[in-house]
């Protein structure tokens, strides 16, 4: 009695034919996302949660020793559960008990993560196993692919890992995840849960798109009166203290956090308390590109992340931006006779007088903001997000400037399921068009999750798992990796019974499951 | 930097245009579903959840002595919250305090809901208000009611309430929700959260298709084998505990729980502790009709269900059987031969054979049972769930059976919004077409939750509020009803905010929003 046969563009898999059992069966101890390198034997040593330690054996930090716990915690809780003992029989596989995990870290650790950090690390399955890199930040992402190499017997009688090599590193330098708490207040509480599932896959970018026309969740302390007028409600705001958790929290994950205000569209919310740095057409909109003190507000805002936010770039926006809000403001429209100027090329002088005053702030914009011909400086990255995607990458790449990709990646789309999404390589696709171009400037993406219809209730199911799509092909990705084989669809299986563990209330990937 | 514009199919509400806030502001102390008729004055009554209480006149029982509690805490948990204490002005409509509610119950209470219960209350909004029923299920919805009719003032100053004369009943006297826990397990905390939230929307049977082809959650007590080889773990199972508790919870708020277990088709998981009972047609498929062991042991199954579920409805299923199974078995061929029948009679064969086994079970069947010509008894109820709903609803009700209607109301369709869902009446489509028909014999619909991809995670979410807009139609719809308006979204807002605040995570109905 199910209709998914008529809704094979929404539900791929049908239930229409009768199948004996779920379709995928969970993998058992595979690594998502896939490791670069990775030597896997069908000899194993069984593991007890209570026998095993890890030592740390060179440098160390805070964010390590902190790292160190949360997984071994993880682990005791992951394989916590029906374990019976170290019951076994000799099947000519068992090569001993997997009792230790020696960290060793070579180089001090960094205090925070930043664009391009080193996330390289080698794993060596033994009896005693080991894990290196060159960086804390590696050391997170070994950890988190040594969690997943353990795994359950089917009778649930032992705990195994199988004797493996892993040589790992990301294909892209940025994996975001972009999150929109203008359209739906997100709770702290679902923002940590965000960042721990994040973790969970790799990715190490927290776009966070705060405030937008309909609400202004920030708490600023300058302008108290942005937030007390322009939130949902006096308790839907983001305080002070909220952010720095919030940074913190991801900082021990190895997650950069970017704020994005978005200017100069998409700030209705600022008029409520502020209107006078709108432009008055019809109703409020765009800000006021004419008014000095426009430029000085937002500013003034920018310069207080500065005090919150320690990542060296910041988003600010500049995507959608109808003009034709300016045209009808006759303040506006003095201006530009006067400075000489078409309204086209307005956004272009909003852009860069703000820019002129955030000094050594490194900018990401939406394509738009390019594609106008702002002024922008080389360090710049350009968020392509819109169709025709592949000549915005060209025209991008063509002036010398880095691409971060968005588009098909869009989590609000439900039509796209994960092994939809996990088609699109920026890299691939551009290959194929253009080989001549630098691929290299193509530095990562962001699959974002816009919350017009997305609340606390259903913000974490809405984007996990399908977001481990992204998260895998921007780690491992890259020209000619195939699309998702059965094997997948099972690996994923895991991961999201993993993650359900876990706390993270991921969605079914596959159809009818165990998870 | 939103895409919806373009994905109007699936999001309904675009952000492509700039908003001042959000589209569609809570009401303040409208019922959801909307009652039949209301009387609602602008004056108003102040109301402090502390000094508030409820008093009994006349009959009781347990039933309503936990519901009387259950929704004195509800409110004091609703509106516990920045109430600022009773200040106030004096605005020429506020009337003085509503301090009690008087709930006059006229006659004794009924045991257990039943097919039909009497839901009718009158309730009166004054400063000692009074609800009013002979039923004690009447009694529970008007206490829904008024707890609807509870507000906050903006300034969240004051809670309110207005003065009030509501009169009311169901349309439908089915309400049903379909929830599949064999493509998923769906655990026993999200079942009794949909029970309460059926209870918000005044929804009176939980349809429980509780196995299918992917597992067999029920744990036998005669059987147990069935779930320890048809479970997809040994903890995804509901014991005679679980399911007593299901049926006592619902019974509280009013609520019918039907189990379907579906033959002869989605009957895989039977299979993997009892292959005798299904045909082997390249792998095992439908229950072998030719054995009597088959009848034998479902009637087994059936009659250990009267243990557990005092209701006196069944679903028997008989949906989407494939024939071309029974095709392909020699034994079954030969059995038909003898039979001197053909293979297409072969469904009706089962079913009615299984049914002369059950006794006095008054029983649902899909609409397949139907329409392939099987013996049914007047009693029996007609499930409509396929496309061409119209012309099949004719056929029911013109061999004068009774419709319970589903098409249109399957929730795992994504691009079915609520506003979409809720224009759907059987009665109103139906008298369009063929206004001879009589229209009471379309007691009913369901709304179905089919989970090949819900889980634990998603189910709330995906249900609510979507189901909403079936529980209005089928509350207080019928022919002529309107679309829904703009204050209907408005309506929804605050009915959505009301179900999060108590707890279930719904997800947003309408685009950006305050919940």
């Amino acid at each position: 009695m199910l209709k998914a046969c008529i809704f094979i563009t929404l539900v791929s898999i049908s239930a229409c034919v009768e199948t004996p059992g779920p379709k995928f069966k969970p993998t058992k101890g595979e690594v998502w996302p896939k490791p670069q390198k990775e030597n896997k034997s069908i000899e194993y040593y069984t593991f007890g949660p209570s026998l095993f330690k890890t030592k740390v054996t060179d440098k160390t930090c805070t964010i390590l020793t902190r790292a160190v716990h949360r997984y071994t915690y993880m682990i005791q809780n992951d394989f916590g559960g029906p374990w019976m003992g170290s019951m076994w029989e000799d099947d000519g596989l068992r090569l001993g008990d997997m009792t230790t995990l020696e960290v060793t870290l070579t180089e001090p650790c960094e205090e925070y993560p930043s664009y391009g950090m080193n996330e390289n690390y080698t794993l060596i399955i033994s009896s005693t196993s080991k894990l290196e890199s060159a960086s804390v930040w590696g050391i997170l992402r070994g950890l988190e692919t040594f969690s997943h190499l353990l795994y359950y017997t089917d009778d649930y009688k032992q705990i195994r890992i199988n004797k493996n090599i892993i040589d790992d590193s990301p294909s892209y330098i940025h994996r975001g995840l972009l999150l929109d708490t203008a359209r739906h207040f997100i709770s702290l509480k679902r923002i940590l849960e965000t960042l721990d599932a994040m973790s969970y896959n790799k990715m190490n970018v927290f776009h966070w798109h705060m405030v937008d026309d309909q609400s202004f969740p920030y708490q600023s302390e300058k302008y108290p009166e942005l937030s007390e007028k322009g939130a949902y409600s006096p308790w839907m705001i983001y305080t002070k203290e909220d952010l720095q958790r919030v940074v913190e929290y991801a900082r021990d994950r190895g997650i950069r956090v970017v704020p994005e205000f978005d200017v100069p569209g998409h700030t209705r919310s600022w008029g409520n308390s502020h209107p006078e740095i709108l432009t008055n057409c019809s109703g409020l909109g765009l800000m006021d590109p004419s008014n000095d003190a426009t430029y000085n507000f937002v500013s003034d805002i920018y310069e207080e992340l500065n005090t919150i936010f320690p990542d060296d770039h910041r988003h600010i926006g500049g995507d959608e931006v109808d003009t034709r809000c300016w045209g009808k403001s006759s303040r506006v429209t003095e201006f530009i006779k006067e400075k000489g100027i078409g309204v086209e090329n307005l956004q272009g002088l909003f852009i860069e007088t703000l820019m002129s005053k955030l000094n050594d702030t490194k900018i990401i914009v939406w394509q738009e903001a390019f594609m106008l011909g702002v002024k922008l400086p080389k360090s710049a990255l350009i968020q392509v997000w819109k169709w025709q995607e592949v000549e915005a990458m060209r025209k991008v790449l063509k002036a010398g400037y880095k691409v971060l990709f968005s588009t098909q990646y869009y989590l609000d789309d439900l039509s796209q399921d994960w092994d939809y999404l996990y088609k699109y390589d920026p890299r691939e696709i551009m290959l194929a068009r253009d080989s001549s171009l630098n691929l290299d400037n193509i530095v990562g993406g962001e699959t974002c999750m816009w919350t017009e219809r997305v609340n606390d209730s259903n913000v974490i199911s809405r984007v996990w798992p399908r977001a481990s799509a992204f998260a895998e092909r921007f780690w491992s990705g890259g020209p000619g990796v195939p699309i998702p084989s059965s094997n997948d669809h099972s690996r994923l299986e895991e991961h999201t019974c993993r993650m359900i563990k876990r706390g993270i209330e991921a969605e079914p990937p596959n159809g009818p499951g165990l998870c």
